[in-house]
């Protein structure tokens, strides 16, 4: 009987290459390279595969790679009130609900039609919520990147039961232009099942509420906000806001607040909800520091390794999470950040090109580049596995 | 007093990258990254800088700079007999003399005229090895790619004092036309020297001298020649090696014979010398063997990994010479093998491609990138060394 060799313990945790692969398709080029270059090496090889996300569009469809789990569907409306088919996932366990909001109120699920910033509204995350509130969750997950919307969440708010209602008692139709209207607010018909979530918010974005630096300012105008209608809804979401809350002023200028149109101030002011960087919260949910304690390697990706990834993105959160004295290799479509930064960082990084190439063309190829990266770096780290380690430096007796 | 850390030992041997950058200026980027990466990781680290060449165009050049020595220089002439100023080199120990013949019959040189390809000869070359000679050196290596001239070293010949002559007894004028009208060689002239030294040729071509796969017809038409001309310059050769040597089928069809224009006729069957393959007596001449065996990673480099590299060019030599335990790293502008093809012949390869780029702006960075990459594998080799080795596998008593 032979003795066993201590298998490599290999992590494979990337984002998603945008545009060009899904976080479990770049992990399982990784994943490919890693054991082509552990069987050519005769190395046993552990590999835990986690398609990673950075809280935007791709979480979802991460997480439900990472736990081997389908997504699960419902039927409700976009920002414009078109039905529509908005995914959502459940974790193993059964506890934790996870929603992309832009199953509902995306700006891609609208670009068909014409924009309309005043109307698009946020009625149709509520019946997702519902839907995982069905599932008995006890937490929600709630990504809210890539909206159409600047309402601050009325929309949502008024489908989980509240009543938004204007001076004459009337319900005030969606969008954030509406709100101009709004006198008071009812909350008694809402959803009491929310009393007993708790909610986490992926939040990237530090924009206040309202003012320049605001949900309608910065984000109106590529949602198809004019500057008359820029200057309306902050008008609007300021009412929204002053209505809404009782201690309007320790929350409208909150970092955070003036993302995706303001749902924050909804899901935080009204729902509780804290709001979290969303790689961080992506790690926490997927417990990754006991996984990537255990590597001998970390091997991540990302479509551009800029300075933005160094800035509590994926990349950031994986080093930080992983101990300093790990390798964490990244394999990247661009490497834009030079020897010095990836060094400082404590980053490894390769680009999967493998030459002159395109765009287009290294999109044709990412598989097999990813693949054939992740075993050329697999195949440098065990040949120096394999020369002897350099001699501790020890004191000696003075 | 601490105890000091075994050095890293690293061997940078690429080739050049043609068009972009030497072999010396591709090792110096290789030599910054790995540097870089063992200051990072307080490891220290001796680096083996070695410039590699094929025995092609940047043979002299590499073989310089792997020296340490300046390029001396000759006044001669071109290929159409132009004056020209040709390098050669001597090692440091005075007995190798390295000549690159292009220098003198190259074809870059008459890139400006109208080629002749009757009339272009090789009796520049003649001054080159008389340089060499001069300094007495007891051996000589010639490096003969890139030529405009298509004589077989008539020229050469001629230089180094043998007298050509028509039926008239007058010499005959330079160039492989000018063959034809050969009637018999007059050696008695020939510098005496030439009996006391040895010549390796580097040579990757196996043409034989004459026929459809011959000096004319193969490499004539870029020399200039039309149909006509080769059919010309083809019996010419023929002439001109029957009446050189006694046993003239025994060279003729020897593979090499009709690289450079025939060159190897004079060179092997009047000057003794040895057709070699470039890369491997590059490696010899530089004593490659013990240095690459002393190495813990290899580091070449190549401008294009392709499968013309795996045959018995600089990557494959290096390969070849280095242990098998060793890893032999290759960083390239591109890297035309796949992972396979890689694993098969035992190497490891990176582009320095950081993203997609074309060619020339490729060509801007390949320095900064070539620095980047080798540093990225330096800091993985190193992140497998300090990770404890796999225990040995044992058979333990039945």
């Amino acid at each position: 009987m032979a003795d066993t060799v201590d298998p490599l313990r290999v992590v494979a945790v990337p984002d998603s290459f945008k545009g060009s692969a899904t976080a479990a398709e770049v992990a399982a080029g990784i994943e490919a390279g890693v054991r082509a270059a552990c069987d050519n090496a005769g190395r046993p090889v552990e590999i835990t595969v986690v398609p990673f996300a950075d809280g935007g569009e791709g979480t979802l469809q991460a997480l439900l790679s990472a736990w081997g789990e389908e997504a699960r569907s419902v039927p409700t409306v976009d920002a414009l009130g078109r039905p529509v088919s908005a995914r959502f996932g459940i974790s193993p366990d059964g506890r934790l609900g996870v929603i992309e909001a832009a199953e509902s109120n995306g700006l891609p699920l609208i670009d068909d039609a014409e924009f309309e910033p005043m109307r698009a509204g946020t009625r149709g995350v509520a019946a997702l919520v519902e839907a995982v509130l069905d599932r008995g969750v006890s937490e929600i997950l709630l990504c809210i990147g890539g909206s159409a919307t600047t309402d601050a969440g009325a929309g949502l708010l008024a489908g989980l039961g509240a009543r938004l209602l204007d001076a004459d008692g009337e319900e005030l139709p969606d969008g954030g232009g509406a709100l101009a209207q709004l006198d008071r607010i009812d909350l008694t018909g809402l959803d009491q099942r929310l009393h007993r979530i708790s909610w986490r918010v992926a939040c990237d974005v530090t924009n206040p509420l309202l003012g320049p630096r605001g949900a309608a300012a910065v984000f109106g105008p590529q949602k198809g906000a004019d500057e008359d209608q820029v200057r309306q809804l902050d008008d609007a979401l300021d009412r929204f806001a002053r209505t809404l809350l009782d201690d309007p002023e320790s929350v409208i200028d909150k970092p955070g607040m003036g993302a995706a149109g303001g749902m924050p101030l909804v899901l935080h002011g009204v729902l509780g909800a804290e709001l979290l960087p969303g790689a961080e919260l992506v790690a926490d949910v997927l417990d990754l520091r006991p996984t990537l304690a255990a590597a001998d390697l970390v091997v991540t990706g990302e479509g551009r390794l800029d300075e933005q990834s160094l800035n509590g993105k994926v990349i950031d959160t994986i080093r930080r999470l992983t101990p300093a004295t790990t390798p964490v290799v990244v394999l990247a479509g661009e490497v834009a950040l030079d020897a010095a930064q990836l060094a400082d960082r404590g980053l490894i990084a390769f680009s999967i090109a493998p030459g002159p190439r395109t765009l287009s063309e290294l999109r044709t190829e990412t598989h097999d580049q990813l693949r054939r990266v992740a075993q050329s770096v697999t195949a440098v780290f065990l040949s120096g596995a394999r020369r002897s380690p350099p001699t501790e430096t020890t004191e000696s007796p003075a």
